[in-house]
C-alpha cells in the first residue's frame, strides 16, 4: 500500500476533529475537511484547509480519511451513501463507540475495499499534537504501518493489534481507570480538606504515591494472567482490616462512604471466595460476575 | 534537643517492626528491641540487636523509640505503665490508627514530657530501606528535625505538619486512592481480558495513562481549593455520556457494573447540583455529604 502522507481528509469538525485538522495543517499536511455545518470549517480554511462540498469529494481528496463525528450512528449514516468511493482508501475512525461497533464497521469497510484502523484518543482537544499523549489504534497492521508517520503528528501512535475492537475497548477501560483514580483522589482530598489540608498540599504526595501504586499494578499483572495471587507483600485480609479506618474517617468528616464501602465489599467477596491470604490482585475474581447481559 | 542518632529502640516486632529494626541495623545503628513474645527478636539479635527485658528498659536504652504494634489499644496498654520513663524521649509511633487517636496519643505523650511524631508507612515490609518509598510524619517539628537523618534510613521521610493527626489521615486517604486505582485497573484488566488481552499487555498502557491522570489531578487541585471548576478540557456532562459505554462493555463481558454505576451516580449528582459544564473536579461536591456520624 502506498499512502501520500501529505494529503489527509478530516470528516467531522467538532472540537476534537478541528484539533486533529489543525495539528495536521500545522505540520504542513494538505488537509481536506468536511462537516455537516460548513461554518465550523471557517477557521481551518483560513489556515489553509480545503473545504469539500460533499463527504464523497472529501474521501476522494486523500488516501487517508480521519472520521470524528458524534457517534457510530452518525458515522454509518454518513458513510453508507458513499460506500462506492471507499475502495482503496484508508479510514481511521476515532469516533467514540464500543468494541463491537468498531468490529462491525471494520467488516463493512473491508467489504467495500477500504482498509480500516479504529482509534482511541487518550487526551482532550488541547492535548492533540503533544507527542507525550497516547493515540491508540487497532485494526489493519498494514494500514497502521502506512499511516504511522502521519498519525504520529497527532500524538504518540500506539498500535494494539489486529482486532479492530481493541482501541475502543482499551479507551473504555482506561477511562474507567481514570474515573476510579480521580474519584479516589477527590475522596482523599475531601478527607484531608475537612481537617484543613489544601488539595494543592495533598496532591503532590498523592501523585508520588501513584508511582508506587503503578509498581503494584506491574507486579500484579503477572498474577492476574497466571490466575494465582501470592500475598507476599500485603494480603486481602490485611486490607479489609484497614479499609474500616477509611470508612470511619469519611463518616466522621461528612464525606461519602459509598466508595470505600464498595471497595470493602469487593475485598470481602474475594476473601469469601478463599482469597483472604492472597494479594489485592485476587479482587479481580470478585469483579468477574456470572451475569452477562445483551448490550 | 539532642538525639544520639546511633541508638534507636523498636517496640513491636511484627513483619513491619522487624523490617524497621533490620534496616536500622543494616545502617550501623545501635538497635534495642522489645516484643511481647521475645522469640520474634531472635533473628534481629543474631544480627546485633539488643533485646530489652521490659518495655521500660527498651525506652530507656535510646533517645528515640519507634512503636509499631497491632493497634492503638495495644500501644496504650503498653505505654501507660511506663509513662514515667518517657520524659525527654522522642516516640515515633507508626502503629496504624486514626487521626483522632494520633492526636490523643500526642496530648498524652506531651503530658508525660515526651516528644511525639506520628508516622504513616507508605510501603510494605520488603520496601523498608528503599529511599524511593514515602514515610509520612506529623507532629513535633523539633522532633522531626532531630530524628530526620535516622528516619531517612527507613525510607524518604516526608514531614506533613505540626498536627499529629496528619500522617494517619494522609495514610488513610492514600490507601483509599490506592484501592480505587487498583480496583479501576483490575476492572479494566477484566474487561480487556474478556476479549483475550493479557493484563501484562494492558498494564504498561494503563501505567502510562496514569501519568496523564496525575496531570489532571495536579490541574484540578487548584480548582478544588478555589471551589471553582472550569470545564475547559472535558465536562462532567461529556463524561456522563461516556461512562455508559463502560457500563455496557462490562455488562456484555460478565464484569462488575457496580463500580462504573457508582462513578456515574457521583457524576450525575454533581451535574444535578449545577456542575454539568464544570470539570470532573466538581465531583468532589458530590462526595461531601451532610451526614456526619460519630466514629
Amino acid at each position: 500500500m502506498s499512502i501520500d502522507q501529505q494529503a489527509v481528509t478530516v470528516i467531522g469538525l467538532g472540537s476534537m476533529g478541528s484539533a486533529l485538522a489543525a495539528a495536521l495543517l500545522d505540520r504542513g499536511h494538505l488537509v481536506t475537511v468536511w462537516n455537516r455545518t460548513p461554518d465550523k470549517a471557517r477557521d481551518l480554511v483560513e489556515r489553509g484547509a480545503r473545504l469539500a462540498a460533499t463527504p464523497e469529494e472529501a474521501v476522494a481528496a486523500s488516501p487517508l480519511t480521519l472520521t470524528c463525528v458524534f457517534d457510530e450512528a452518525v458515522l454509518r449514516k454518513l458513510l453508507t451513501p458513499i460506500a462506492g468511493a471507499l475502495a482503496g482508501r484508508v479510514v481511521v475512525n476515532v469516533t467514540s463507540g464500543s468494541a463491537e461497533q468498531a468490529r462491525e464497521l471494520d467488516a463493512w469497510l473491508r467489504s467495500h475495499g477500504a482498509e480500516h484502523l479504529d482509534g482511541g484518543i487518550m487526551t482532550t482537544p488541547p492535548g492533540v499534537g503533544d507527542p507525550s499523549m497516547m493515540f491508540l489504534y487497532s485494526g489493519s497492521s498494514a494500514a497502521f504501518d502506512a499511516c504511522r508517520s502521519t498519525l504520529q503528528v497527532l500524538g504518540d501512535a500506539v498500535y494494539l493489534g489486529a482486532d479492530p475492537g481493541l482501541a475502543s475497548l482499551y479507551d473504555t477501560a482506561l477511562l474507567g481507570l481514570m474515573w476510579s483514580t480521580l474519584t479516589g483522589w477527590l475522596h482523599g482530598s475531601a478527607l484531608v480538606g475537612a481537617d484543613g489540608v489544601a488539595a494543592a498540599a495533598f496532591t503532590p504526595v498523592a501523585v508520588r504515591w501513584l508511582t508506587a501504586v503503578a509498581g503494584f499494578m506491574t507486579t500484579y499483572a503477572g498474577q492476574v494472567d497466571a490466575g494465582r495471587y501470592p500475598g507476599d507483600d500485603a494480603t486481602v485480609d490485611v486490607q479489609i482490616a484497614t479499609v474500616r479506618h477509611l470508612v470511619h474517617a469519611a463518616q466522621a468528616r461528612g464525606v461519602d462512604t459509598e466508595l470505600p464501602e464498595l471497595l470493602e465489599s469487593f475485598m470481602r467477596r474475594a476473601a469469601a471466595a478463599g482469597h483472604g491470604s492472597d494479594s489485592y490482585a485476587a479482587v479481580i475474581e470478585a469483579l468477574r460476575t456470572s451475569d452477562t447481559a445483551q448490550v
